[in-house]
């Protein structure tokens, strides 16, 4: 079973895709980076350049499921929350025209899966992500650690893999 | 030249053409309607159905511009606009793929210049495109006028007609 983890940007998107073998007690990466948007480009071209790079992608890596993080917004952000929202929405456009199902958490919900608290900052999440994955580097950027964390998350749920340290206290995908 | 303004919404989604014709001092109504989206469906499911929808109407009408509103959260409402940002993005992921530009305006300059009143009601904005436009009928529902009204105020900004009671107070698109 294959999970595609995206953390969504309007500048720099991350991905990260993970198997999951059976009888294996850890998920494997498969492939991470990032979707680099020139930021000078008016949001509908950098929507179409973001739609274009996903499509590819996910029909190279042929994940059976996609996760994105839920979005909240505090009143100080909402506006930067609502940009965010378009970038979701292509993303997840993405995944309905290819009928993949979609899987989100919340930010809080990733981080206290990944690294067992729900408020860890992102080298937290960075180091989390080396030690569940046995990776010898760092994942740089931290659009890239936060899109293979989701897809972690996700990967303890869906493939009751047995490596997480909390993944039976995960809440119901929404 | 040809504009079509669009209303968004995840169970709803007006859209409303006008042409600009040279030599005449107001725009005309080419076609108007809504897109039904079934509210049980899952959310990629739905971005999926109205980003077909918008692709065929948008194909079969060839606009010059595509005119949408830009969306602004108070704290109370932030989650609602986070999703509408989802069905925004869907609609310039369509302009973008064709190279159409878009123009947006805030709900407060819309109303003002179609209605005279940045706080005008639904119905005053449906009464205004009525007036407006020399329709013998309401456009019906409030998501099809609205939509008229956002292209309505494009048309008198791009198209410098004359029909429009404050288009030179119009400010700068987004």
């Amino acid at each position: 079973m294959r999970i595609l983890g995206i953390d969504p940007g309007l500048r720099c998107t991350g991905y990260g895709c993970l198997d999951l073998v059976p009888g294996s007690s850890r998920p494997s990466l498969v492939e991470a980076g990032v979707f680099r948007i020139d930021a000078r480009l008016p949001l509908p071209s950098r929507l179409t350049n973001l739609h274009s790079d996903l499509d590819a992608t996910i029909d190279d890596l042929v994940p059976d499921f996609i996760v994105v993080e839920s979005l909240f917004a505090k009143y100080q952000r909402a506006q930067t929350a609502i940009l965010m929202g378009h970038a979701r929405g292509v993303i997840l456009l993405a995944a309905g025209a290819r009928s993949i199902e979609v899987i989100d958490y919340t930010a809080t919900e990733v981080k206290k899966a990944v690294a067992g608290n729900g408020h860890a900052n992102k080298l937290q999440v960075q180091e989390a992500v080396m030690r569940h994955l046995d990776l010898l580097e760092r994942p740089e950027p931290h659009d890239v650690s936060d899109a293979i964390a989701v897809a972690l998350c996700a990967s303890w749920r869906v493939g009751q893999c047995s490596a997480s340290p909390s993944a039976s206290s995960l809440p119901e995908a929404g």
